[in-house]
């Protein structure tokens, strides 16, 4: 029997048409380690998207693409300013302070979005030596909340960054819900808003695997190729990294793929929602749906349907739909639940 | 055209069988990061090669394998005793510092093999803190010279390893070829032979990207799932990796791939041997040929059929086979050479 | 003239005693790094204080005990929850982060001081690889806010920590001032009441430089050594710190000194309290006052008598007393504050 | 009784005029971390030594020095070159490692001395991301082997580092003694030989304790307060080490020091060389002395004498004379040598 479940969009596997750019790749010999025409040809892929200043390094995981991208930007005496919520800041073990050196500082927020003034707040001793200098605002887009930032409040964020000397970074492991949520393209999100650094997530868009850093400023990344090596993220047979970009950005495919995985969100917030007894705590704005449950009904639930607890104090669970998730895997994870619940 | 070439064994790409594995493992939904069945079942068929005491933990790349290894055998003010060729010590960009803060002592040798005499003399000022404390002994096998350590050899390196308190680490991104040539089992030449923690390639094997780390002995890892996730080598759709290993390693095709390969490299040396001006420098055990050839021989030969200078100030070349590599590949090859050079 | 203020107790000199104890060591030749009689002696008189199981390794400077004590007790993919306010968190310039790799958890409190409901509200995700695990509960005794635990509070704390298989560390830059406060010995407070690892401050009651790193609990520090040498907290003329702590801590001095400190604070608390315009802002327990100023007589008064502003946003200042503080600094400090907020 | 020996110059204590000068800076209060106008002259002084441009931070100790200066040169994914015996290679137990993250690329030598055509040879993989990228190049002046670089030998490796937009860093832990050998001023010597780092040496000059990390290239070090306070390299109560700083070097003490400890060490070659058994196997330039004994005549020497052995396997011992080193000091080991030897 096939497993369904709505415990992440990396619980689904590849989309077929990445496979069989796989396969395609998959024909003779070529320099390792990028010195090949797919790396060069899904580098161009990506300026379409961002610009044509946008340098794409390929790595091979979130976490990866996030720390790499940090120690580029950061000396170890400096810090980067993120959301208490973020990626970077829980669920990375601390991979960030490892391979920067570095301080982080996590603003608490209520929905996973950081502001102009909670950055201005979170500013703190620039120029004293004994503090870690500020250096880089790091937002999630979409957030760990499955909430939004419009391309003004990125481009709010960039100028505060900018105003101070820091670079704004963006963790896009789900960029593209971002994109297909605001109904505007990478570029007027990302580049255009004032973005320096972009994590750019492929694996949750429907890839086996593979990410990239994209620089999106002159000057940026210049030694970066250095650090994505001496991080072992420089994947020898790297055109297969490339084939898979190709294959989701090279047309509208990852578009396609992320309007889907949020529209089924949509779908089983609705759904939800109305079940006596769940309430949803955040904005579904991308293919996030965070709820509130009574206890009882969260283990069976989670074992039926595949899920994870996200914030066990409050009780609070987190669904998330993925570009083959499918209404069918809807309509039973909500009769489920109100199976389970009205028990 | 689809290119050939020499350049390394990751210049070719994943075997059939291999993208096989990946599409028929590309159903249904699976838990991230290895709480998934394929991952179950390529621990086992790691168990079964290396006995029960083996615990795998699969990571992206070789470099990512060999540093989250030494950083889980080493605190920062330790050290590890290396040849001076050892890919840790040449070409990581440093990674092993970075990772574990400590020290990587290179050893030169005549022909990338560590001895058990080299390991004594390299040990120095053990109790006294002004010195780094040596920690682990790291050979590759086969080693970056295309040589082959017995696994008497390799016992003996464990031994005095062993002796002072270390550990014995072994660089296995070419341990296939190693077996290939040795006609022994992964687990005489690794186990048995006393060994530590093994980098386990899967990806010049034939893998898109994947490799293990492994350790053999009780109480070693223990806490390896925590350095694996900081050092960004947790892969999220982690099936994908172990359906690979299973494909190569649950059968007899990695040996297979391997033993071709060995087969590929023994034609070569064989056929440049004979060509005028060319002289093969190391003994070919395994996969790898180097050679002296002609200076102005050398940029036209590796233009053609694409190969490293190894030694820019020897005039060494390295030469590659790998397991898709045709004996028409290799006769091509020579013919190029002997034209070149006649020229 | 001679130079008096309230900006830190660093601000203050040695005790003359601590010159006498220098002069009185400095005769013929001694092994260096500690390998002498006067190094023995202060770590016999560290054990007089903590206990036979107390063992003493001195370093150069309060950051450099810090980081060092948290690097002999974390490893990188762990973290360390302690107030936001403390001098790891906030005054270090990320060293705690680059000596460890690992994390620092910053719980907000409203008087420097952290509780056990604090630390096990920090506590998260003990078990799973994706977040960084708990290690260590930091507290400073006193405080950066003057406030000082009882020993019942540390006990507490230490009791927590250990439940969760955590350690605790008191960053004791003003021990002294805490025993003082208290009237307990350092033996109640510390080994006593369970801490792990103390940063045993020496400057700020009175020496030149040097601290000590003392592990309270056998097995703790077996490889400090190393540690302290990697991290060039070594020194070579050791005989020099050892005397110091000899002559504050081989008789009653140093607790002289930080009594003295103390009543200096409350005498300067007593008086500016009294000072229209003025709130103290914190308990007055040890050598430090906290106050709320009108922004205008904050640069004035500051520029006269020597100060530093605290929070800048909330215009609040801090006011230290040292060993040397006289009456007579405190009522000309009172009469200038009297002077300028007439004005 | 006072107790004498060859151990090495940090086995003395500090000159009286050093001790005066601390109790002469022991008056009233001033700003803790160096802004305080005992820093400010003592820069002024190195200055004078070394050039308007000369910037000095000072610091604690040796290995605080030449970590500090690394980490601010050089990025983690690059490498320093230097002499084998180089005290950051081998005696600071790997500290340079862990403060940079980056590479040592240590040279055999026979003399503890570099030459550029060692560093030509050193370099390797420049703009290949696989390899550490080489950035400085560092000596010892007067080197571990207590030879001495002449000022055009300092320039040629100058020149050698910069023609490969490198750094030259000078490890001066006896750079007054290099200076009183050559009978050249450290502006010769270092500056106007085009050094861009000098770790400048106090304290086996005849200080309690103290180095600096002097800047004497415009642009470099712009960064270096927030370096040294991140490695806790930034003392307190600076003005105590600046005191003593001023106190050798704002006259010639600093001079009569170093050429005291080279004419004792000359005297003790001299006669030790005459001893029959005894055998000098280095140049005696600065103040340090290489000698091989009769492996049987080590141990009772040595525990008489106080000195250490160098090289366990040659039966090579060091012998090191410093600035209170007496002829009769000499005389007596002299004696005891011959007498021992004759036994």
């Amino acid at each position: 029997m096939v497993r369904r479940m709505f415990a992440s969009d990396n619980a689904s596997g590849a989309h077929p048409a990445v496979l069989d750019a796989i396969r395609a790749a998959n024909e003779g010999h070529a320099y390792a380690y990028g010195d090949d025409d797919w790396t060069r040809a899904a580098e161009a892929v990506v300026r379409r998207h961002l610009g044509d200043e946008a340098r794409a390094f390929f790595v091979f995981n979130g976490t990866g693409a996030n720390v790499t991208a940090l120690a580029a930007l950061m000396r170890p005496y400096e810090a980067v300013i993120c959301p208490a919520t973020a990626h970077i800041n829980v669920d990375e073990c601390g991979a960030p302070e490892r391979f920067t050196g570095g301080k982080s500082i996590a603003v608490p927020t209520p929905d996973g979005k950081l502001t102009p003034e909670m950055v201005e707040r979170a500013i703190f001793g620039v120029g004293v030596e004994h503090h870690s200098q500020p250096r880089v605002v790091s937002v999630s887009q979409s957030t760990e909340y499955g909430t939004v930032y419009g391309p003004a409040e990125i481009a709010a964020l960039a100028d505060v960054a900018h105003e101070h000397g820091m670079y704004l970074h963006v963790d896009g492991a789900r960029i593209s819900n971002a994109a297909a949520a605001l109904g505007c393209s990478l570029r007027e999100m990302v580049a255009d808003a004032g973005v320096d650094v972009l994590s750019f997530g492929g694996t949750k868009n429907g890839m086996l695997f593979g990410e990239a850093v994209v620089f999106l400023r002159d000057g940026l990344g210049a030694d970066f190729r250095f650090v994505r090596k001496q991080c072992a993220q420089l994947a020898s047979k790297m055109r297969f990294i490339a084939a898979q970009f190709i294959a989701l950005f090279g047309g509208d495919l990852w578009l396609e793929n992320a309007r889907h995985a949020n529209e089924m969100a949509r779908l089983l917030a609705e759904g939800m929602a109305a079940v006596p007894g769940v309430a949803i705590t955040q904005p579904v704005e991308a293919n996030e749906v965070f709820a509130i449950l009574p206890r009882e009904a969260i283990e069976p639930l989670a074992k039926e349907f595949g899920f994870y607890v996200w914030d066990e104090r409050a009780g609070e669970v987190r669904w998330v739909a993925s570009w083959d998730t499918t209404p069918e895997d809807v309509a039973a994870f909500v009769a489920g639940a109100r199976r389970l619940l009205a028990g």
